[in-house]
Parts: C-alpha cells; structure tokens; sequence
C-alpha cells in the first residue's frame, strides 16, 4: 500500500545500493530501523553533485533530497521486506553539502520532509536537522538517514 | 521545579516556534524524546548570525548554544508538557557554523553543555558530540538536537 | 577475549579520556550505550590534526579513523566494564574535517568500518553516515560517535 501511494506521487522505491564491505544500508535495533547515511545515487550514479547554491540549485537541491529519502526507504525495505510495516517516520538527518553563504538548508530537507509526509500521511511526521557541510561521499549534494518504527 | 531552576538561573523556556509544515519540533518515541535540530532563534528572529571564528565570538558562539538548549527543552516540553517529567538528559549534538580554522567547537558547545548540567544536576549528565559546519539553517551560529528520556 | 582480538590485529583499548566537566564518554540508555564523539587524542595530543585532502593525506585520515573508533571502544568499555558485554554494534557517526575538495569520506570512514568488522565479525556490521565538515573541535581530523547494543 505504501508502494502504492509512492507510485502515485510518481516515485519509486528504488533497488537498495549492494551492501558495501563494512557496513550495511539499514539496521533493525529493538523496534526501530535506522539506515546509514544515503546519497543521490540512481543505478550506479551520483545525480546531484557539488555543492548547492555554487554548483547547483536550491531546487536541485530539494530534489536530490527526495532521491535520498526514496534510497532511505529503499534501504528499510531490504531490512523488513514490506514498507507496509513501517508504523512512523521518527527522524532525518539531512546533511547538505554547501556553499559557504548557502542557508536554505531547510528547503532542501524539505524535498524530503514533504515527500515523506506525502508518503505516509500522519505517521511522516518526523523530526529533523538540517546542516551545511563542506563535501560530501562521492561529491554528493545531499546525504540523508532515516529512523522509522516498526510493527 | 524544573522551570523553577531555570528561572532561578535567570533563564527562561520559550514558547516552542511553530511546528513547519512537514516537520515538528520534537517526537516521543519509546520513553525517549528527540527533539528536531533547534536553532537560536528567539521570537522568531535568529539571534545569534553567521560563522563563529569569523562574523561572531566565541562568547556569542557560548549564548547561541544557550538559546538553543532552552529551544530543545521548549520543543520538548511541547510533547510532554511538563519539563518535571524528564528523568535524565541522554545526548546533545550540537553543530556550529565555523570558521574555515576555528575549532573551539567544545568550547561554543559547553555553553549548552554547562547550562543543562545547571539545571538538571545529576541527571543532566550527557554524551555529546561538537561538530564545526559550513553554515546552518536561517545563517544560524549554532544549531542543537536533545534526546532525553522521561517517565 | 574481544580485548584479545584487538591485540592480536595490533591495537589496543586505551584508557578512556577524563570526563569533562559537563558532559560524559559513553551512556547506557536501555540496552544501548552511546558515545561521545571521539577524537583521535592518544594521551592528551590530538595525532591527526588538520584537514584531510589538505593538510593531511586519505591514509592519514583512515589512520585517524582507527584512532577514533578504538577511543570509542574505551568509552564504552568505561560504562559497561568489559567490551565482551557488546552484543552487537548499530552504528557508527564519522565526521571528516574536509578540504573543500574532498569527498572520499567513505574511504576514511572505512578506517573504523572495517577495524570494527575485524574486531566484531558478524556482530560488528553497522549503519554509518560519513559527512565531510569545516573543523573539529582541536583541529582532529576526524571525530567518530558509536552505538552498541548491550546485553
């Protein structure tokens, strides 16, 4: 039903990236899962590079967010098989890879705080830090983790 | 007796800011709360601007953490209405827009620390992180998230 | 026999710093213990200092890596008496002082990823963010947060 409604919004849940060596994309710890840091990437490839407000758009921006947060249920998936079995989204992290004067580091994890709220309705509401960094994993814009509830 | 203290500190809890459209300000989960990534911001304009080691002091660097501490406590207080209902204060992560070559992060983050620690005694006794960014939300100085536990 | 296994790869648990003033190492919450964020202080100086891509090479930075995630351990073993009291480790948090150009965060992070792995085996596979960021609090290179399940 989830990937349903994520059709809907014309998404889709990605394949998760294979596990590289030393860690793993997500992680179930009591009732929670908790996903490690995903960035913009889309069979193989980073899709939003640099740094947002030089290299790239603050719409940029906002739409590498969402591509983070699809890999970040993408990586939850392969841990609990079935979105359907996430009961609330608890919180973001949204990294945002930055100029030096770029500020708007809220409207970008917007593109993903939105998403989410489309997505799962009353239980996407989430808390959330949004923060400027230098650069990023594979010169990626944006670098996401996600922590949801589960049955 | 929590608000008390901090009265009796010369401190104040805030009204929490408006939760954002997609966000909110702070989420129970289990018998933590986490509060979203809070900003020094104080009556709805940020008080404390731009990188410390550069547009601000360290001493401004100290008072943004302030603030920031009592938002956490604000949005936390939001959740569960009474701050007297904290049982101990687990984490703080506290981001500070830097300098290219200020790393005093400890120093700026003891202001939060330090504070918490007044109030809550014993059970203010916390893990934290100091981490020196690029830029944060609104050119905000510094920007904190809580994690506390409660009844 | 955890503190063998670190032997045997040619490390060691060191002793945990001192804790500060206003806050602590390592805390248990629930079955959890969350660390600090750890620097790679090696009896009170900071061994790696600067930024990677800089002033110091990718090795330096997965050497500070190592540093970091074995301060962990120490933290941890601080609050829970013997590491061999690790369950499993959930994830690991890796901050990288970063030239503007830099974006082989994951390779450094991979210094603790797989230094973890070797220790921990199966029980050692973690999520994990890796950010590249401005400064770090006393010019580290690098500052790491672990957290472990406990029995």
């Amino acid at each position: 039903m989830i990937e349903e409604k994520i059709k809907e919004l014309g998404y889709e849940v990605p394949e998760v990236a294979k596990p590289l060596a030393a860690y793993i994309p997500a992680k179930q710890v009591g009732n929670l899962v908790m996903t490690s840091g995903q960035v913009p990437l889309v069979k193989g490839d980073i899709l939003y590079k640099g740094k947002v407000g030089k290299d790239l758009s603050e719409e940029d921006g906002i739409k590498a967010a969402q591509v983070c947060a699809l890999n970040c249920l993408a990586a939850i998936k392969s841990v609990i098989g079935n979105l359907d079995r996430v009961i609330e989204v608890e919180k973001l992290t949204v990294f945002v890879a930055s100029a030096e004067d770029f500020t708007a580091q809220p409207k970008v994890a917007n593109g993903a705080s939105e998403l989410i709220g489309k997505i799962f309705g009353e239980a996407g509401k989430h808390v959330r830090s949004a923060v400027g960094v230098t650069a990023l994993p594979l010169n990626s814009a944006v670098e996401i983790e996600m922590i949801v509830r589960v049955e």
